[in-house]
């Protein structure tokens, strides 16, 4: 014991663990605590990635009450290196099972808790083989880490700012330089070349561009379609930065406004407002879908606008909460939200328009700022 | 009975299956009628583009003796329609379980399968609950798509090809353009505009670029080292065309070539071409492997080549097989591989040289066509 403790002190000293990894982790182990668990394994990139800043691929993190064990391979050594310094990295040898057991033996852990929509049939199946002769017990541990992620702080706040921020310029960029000819892929790439070149790492999701009736399709991919005098072009999008992501939906109409997507846009847009307002904490998710559907659907267009109104948005592009007729659950100050109402004519074409706000105790926030006018949407070639 | 068939008759005529899809449907179904099943629930959207030609999210496809179900919601029921015209697409109403238990009940199927790593444990929860009711049992049934897409047929090939093409036209112009000073984020957003630009959807992965000791990172993220005089940058990027992905590596050297870098180019290079000339159908992965790995650590950096030799490549950006000292199957005619040999020395920097390849019965045929010598790595700046 006495020997243990003098080789700790003679030791490097470990380097420090930033304070918002500090409060996630004390998070994490206080639930771990109150479920018996001595262990709890992170499969999923994000959630490892928000406890600890790590964020190499094909591997797991597990978290011990009073440690952390990076287990990954010898690409995401030098990673784990600079990104995680305080963290123990485990490279694997024969496979990442193999490296959790032996972590689990040596810490004497009893029952290790997983996430079951975080981890496949398969993964969990292969890590019961080899914890069984170790005496270590799975233990069904559902959305701790969801839980953990639904409200952002602001380190978190700030950075999804600059992924909107990001999103927002190089979009502008586009539509100063956007000309008849240019296809739908043209003005995907351009949009990812300008969002690139203001340092996102890449876009939230593919992006969506799509002209005229394509736009009908409320996930079209880029393809061949060109813009045109009259043409309605409809973008999708949002930029990767520090792994946070932003999502917008704006609509351009090239030289003029078709009259019947003057008024799909007018509904749109007023849903839109009608929901931002009602916004805040406390009020239900499905209760804010409810007053954008209703305003469309009183509009005779509720058929025509078939997804949910919004989603969480974080560190993957969708989150919880759902913004939709389907949940109850009350919408809590700190959440990020998309808020996108949408209405889809076959034949015609969509229209949705799609701001990120935060939720608060008032009200919320817009934290997207491109305007939605339809003067704004018009742009003249 | 004799009015069904009368109705059959006098009903629209379904569009036809494309012969790659009926082919296709039929192994799997071959499967299906040996372990007893009714059903074939696919859960990773490359399996049902694979299968069906429909590219759509958060649903799932079922397939039966005679039919094939698109489990899927309002955004993708126009895709659908275009992708697949001739399976059956289900808009789902509460959730996709429900349409899975309200199809299975329709159809009476007493045993659905399911492949294990392709289905979390929480859906696969989810989905029990919805079939005990209806009396349907869900089977494991592991490796019927992964086995059905290990081999590629001359369409898939194809597409491959071109999708190789694109990365290396866009490499080329990244090449001529690449000047002092420019960071790895923009010759990233570069290459990805230049990918975009030829038609591809995405890029196969998130790109790296490293310029010097940042390539020792096998999976660098690019950020802001910028290109100097003398710089060695190493690009790790491919292009998504049609759902299928290609995946290369090169150095380049910016005006001269430092001295250690020369000669880890060479041993890489030697390692590489080795394991090239001895790929052949019938030949094991490990053994291609060894080839690779022990040039490279009888010239004295065996631990500084801490990953695979390779992978398969198609729909996925890592596919069977795995290219590794743990892989003794042999390589099968048709395969689609990487062989993607690296040195990597923390501080000082990496060098790794990918190209892809099919594997053919007399050998292989590189696919890729971009040059590999040291000439060539030379860019006088």
């Amino acid at each position: 014991m006495a020997k243990a403790k003098q080789k700790r002190r003679a030791g490097r000293s470990r380097p420090r663990i930033p304070e918002t990894i500090q409060r996630r982790l004390a998070s994490v182990r206080e639930v771990m605590a109150k479920r018996g668990l001595d262990g709890l394994l992170i499969t999923a990139r994000t959630d490892q990635y928000h406890l600890t800043g790590f964020n190499g691929e094909d591997g797991m993190t597990l978290i011990s009450p009073r440690q952390v064990y990076l287990l990954s391979d010898f690409r995401f050594e030098e990673a784990a290196k600079q990104e995680a310094p305080w963290a123990t990295f485990v490279k694997r040898k024969k496979s990442v099972a193999d490296e959790l057991a032996k972590s689990a033996r040596r810490c004497g852990m009893d029952r290790i808790g997983y996430m079951p929509d975080r981890i496949t049939v398969a993964s969990l199946d292969g890590l019961r083989k080899v914890l069984r002769p170790v005496g270590t017990k799975l233990v069904r541990t559902a959305d701790v880490t969801a839980k953990l992620r639904v409200t952002k702080d602001a380190k978190e706040l700030e950075t999804i700012r600059h992924a909107i921020r990001i999103a927002e310029e190089a979009f502008l960029a586009v539509r100063r330089s956007i000309r008849i000819g240019q296809t739908e892929q043209d003005l995907a790439s351009r949009l990812n070349y300008e969002m690139g070149r203001r340092g996102a790492s890449g876009p939230s999701f593919p992006i969506v561009v799509a002209e005229g009736p394509n736009s009908a399709l409320p996930h079209a991919e880029p393809g061949k379609r060109v813009v045109r005098p009259g043409s309605a072009v409809l973008f999708d999008w949002g930029a990767r930065w520090e792994g946070y992501r932003s999502d917008l939906t704006r609509v351009l109409f090239i030289g003029k406004i078709p009259v019947r997507f003057r008024r799909l846009y007018e509904i749109v847009l007023e849903a839109q407002q009608r929901a931002i307002r009602a916004v805040r904490a406390g009020r239900s998710a499905r209760e804010i879908d409810g007053i954008a559907r209703s305003h469309i659907a009183n509009c005779g267009y509720g058929k025509e606008f078939g997804h949910a109104l919004g989603h969480g948005l974080g560190l993957d592009i969708h989150e919880t909460p759902s913004l939709s007729s389907r949940n109850p659950a009350p919408l809590e100050s700190g959440m990020v939200v998309t808020i996108e109402p949408g209405i889809y004519v076959p034949g015609l074409g969509g229209v949705r328009i799609e701001d990120d706000l935060l939720v608060t105790d008032i009200g919320c926030e817009v934290l997207s700022t491109l305007p939605t006018d339809l003067g704004w949407a018009l742009v003249d070639k």
